[in-house]
């Protein structure tokens, strides 16, 4: 998906000044990360899509992350856009006492899901309403609770969709407080019409450089980006503190400058 | 288009530990930003989407941000996917010599449009495939050039359409390499159906308290974000550079893991 | 969201040639249509969606149209996208057994959904998954078993989003073989930003003209078309029959013309 | 893009009733269809989007019908909304005389678009916006001026996009009037990843037995659906006549049923 369009083979690649890289530039075992893989299938059955999650997860755990990961179908969550479905009718609802609190202790948060009919998994949306159902959340400088996290996405499917669902996912997580660093997005598909799935061996999907180089760029950038907020303590509330504005402070916002 | 929605009307919003605001949290007068207006009318006709983008730019201003604003459809930019279509039969060019440059100086990005059959401007799809086009670029780190920037977008309609907008504007910007901070969106639309725009009198659009906080809390999100990455030189080059990986450094990625 | 732009205020229109509307142009007693709202909340809670697609259903019913309303929140729907996920391991499953049939012998589909951060709801997705897993089911004539039938699309929320939520669910139709008429949708929002939904008092969603209007228009094309189709016998299957691509049959098509 | 999910490789297939299709069920030579290829490549350049136009243009060229071609990118197109730009500024528009009459005369209209970054390209975004333009004008039935007539979408690229890019073209013809028959569309595409186009001979493009079936069907579906329109005079104009909702006809459409 993050086709590299060269202008006429010309290439105006310039050198990188480090010439190696024995080891990261930092160390990553205080971040936390979440994985929630939104296939429609529960455990055990194979999942395509968390088969390329875990090549993320794979460089993670090898920094020492604290990683939580997630079968989204696995959980008996409720339907419904508020924090506690129970409280609206529903039987039981994992969301708010299982899934939320890791939501929150994380740092980072890739959100997995197949493509169905060119869009995200019901369970991806789903997903995504319960995340969004917690915005009147706020943190201690009065930002929206995801201020201060980042955000990806890994989508697999056998043809055609992936950036139309990273797009979705991606949105989603920026609209309601995450920070989306570059290239936040990895996938895999195969040629157009039916076929293998990543994980099927005739697709050698894991062999795809394409797909590996961009699932280990999205996973270094996830990790620098929450290094940078752990070490500077999030964002400043300076011009986005949701009681402050209601107090009336404008931050030098003028209606008619 | 930020709706927050707040669960059963249940507050869960904790007072903000910082109760005054009285200047902001760091200077900005070094950083430079690049606001560049999608609409299909060139200067002097009015621009409903200038004027939501002007709130933006005077919260800049005020900070001393170097400031550069650009309206697309003045400038007589060729159609095409290479960084200078002079060189594939275009008779003029404006983007590799007067465009360009400009984006390429900027820290921060903001893509203004409007929105027509709820979908982003034809201009605003052509910024978006010169963009596209710079980036097998790369920064000294070995870095595609936009990494280290900032970007954001601010779409006006007469109805219906800024969220689907906005995700095309921030999808493709974090796709190129731009980091997306929290919010990154601002708009403005009436209700449905046909109706005045942004900066006809009795749409009042400049009084909508909504908008007006979300492009204020957008716009000093550009500016903490772009504060951070030229306070640390940008993303750290480990598990990002295209180069290296050429060379086969791999950064901890494994096919088989 | 049809918004009818008006060039500069310059009327192109012409009268139309039919002067009354005492009675439609044909009998409609003989078409079956299923309506599903896939809002995100089961009976007997409100349904904003609910009230604009029932403005649709008025105009059907006294045409004597057999309807058939489903809320799709109240049955329990497994997720998956086989023909019976208690093939799959799910414990129970109405797809195949109490909602199939009924969209089967339907032949107008109308799918209504809410709008949340601007797009389809989670079970809106689960829908069309469970509509799309049928898709290798063929009718008489070899073709896909939605051909020769129509769909639309009603969406309703506070703001913002509809036509981005009608595009998701007509496409997906005419994808597995509806027919889209013109102007399949029909939708209603409020201004940017929280706000009254379509039957709160304060709203007067139901004195809504534009709205009101393409309510109408899109509830009668879906009728004149399923009138054509039903008169038609459907689709004529040459070049469409996937039994017979199968077997050689190319329609003519050449690979190298 | 039109993948058939086979469940479980179950076949629910019959047998089609039709054995034979020595000859297509009607004569199409009254037929008129536009192709407009925007590639944003102009001519003599090759453009792949055409390749795969040339394919469906084969079978229509076959049966008689008379066929207007048009590479946007060869005509001086202006942008904006309005019917003629030359009235608001444009030095020259070569939409109200050269491209209009040609659109306004056709019975079937199919866009063919490339995809850039997962989209449509900036000039099938242009003619989206000039079609759009014209959304007021009306037949002699009161009804918007596309009613009756056919649209289809023809996408290529060399990875990722073509669902979506369909989406975006066929819910924009709907939304002004244009039917869209069953699987309106039809795409080529590469695996993930830059790799050659449809027309290069190491991609095989013409050799995708699945592309080629479906450029077929939507090929046929257009010709079915424009020849019931033609032989029907287009759609009843009860309940969809502009004039007469503006007149205060109802249609049976009640606010309050």
């Amino acid at each position: 998906m993050h086709s590299r369009f060269t202008p006429g083979g010309r290439s105006i690649r310039r050198m990188s000044d480090q010439t190696n890289y024995e080891k990261p530039p930092a160390d990553y075992t205080d971040l936390r990360a979440i994985y929630i893989n939104c296939s429609l299938k529960p455990t055990p059955q194979q999942s395509h899509t968390q088969g390329l999650m875990d090549r993320s997860i794979n460089i993670m755990r090898k920094q020492g992350v604290q990683l939580d990961v997630v079968r989204f179908a696995d959980h008996d969550v409720a339907t419904g856009v508020y924090p506690d479905m129970r409280e609206h009718g529903a039987a039981t609802d994992a969301w708010p006492e299982d899934l939320w609190p890791r939501v929150q202790a994380a740092d980072i948060l890739v959100v997995g899901t197949p493509i169905w009919l060119g869009e995200i998994s019901s369970l991806g949306r789903q997903l995504i309403e319960r995340l969004y159902a917690m915005g009147s959340m706020t943190n201690d400088k009065g930002q929206y609770i995801y201020y201060g996290k980042v955000g990806g996405a890994i989508v697999t499917g056998n043809e055609d969709g992936v950036k139309n669902v990273a797009r979705h996912v991606l949105y989603s997580l920026q609209h309601i407080g995450y920070t989306i660093p570059p290239g936040a997005e990895a996938g895999w598909i195969g040629p157009v019409g039916p076929g293998p799935s990543y994980l099927d061996p005739e697709a050698e999907g894991p062999k795809t450089d394409f797909t590996n180089q961009h699932v280990t760029f999205m996973t270094w950038n996830l990790l620098h980006l929450a290094r940078m907020f752990k070490d500077a303590g999030g964002l400043p509330s300076y011009g986005n503190d949701g009681n402050a504005w209601q107090k009336g402070e404008r931050f030098g916002f003028e209606a008619y400058p």
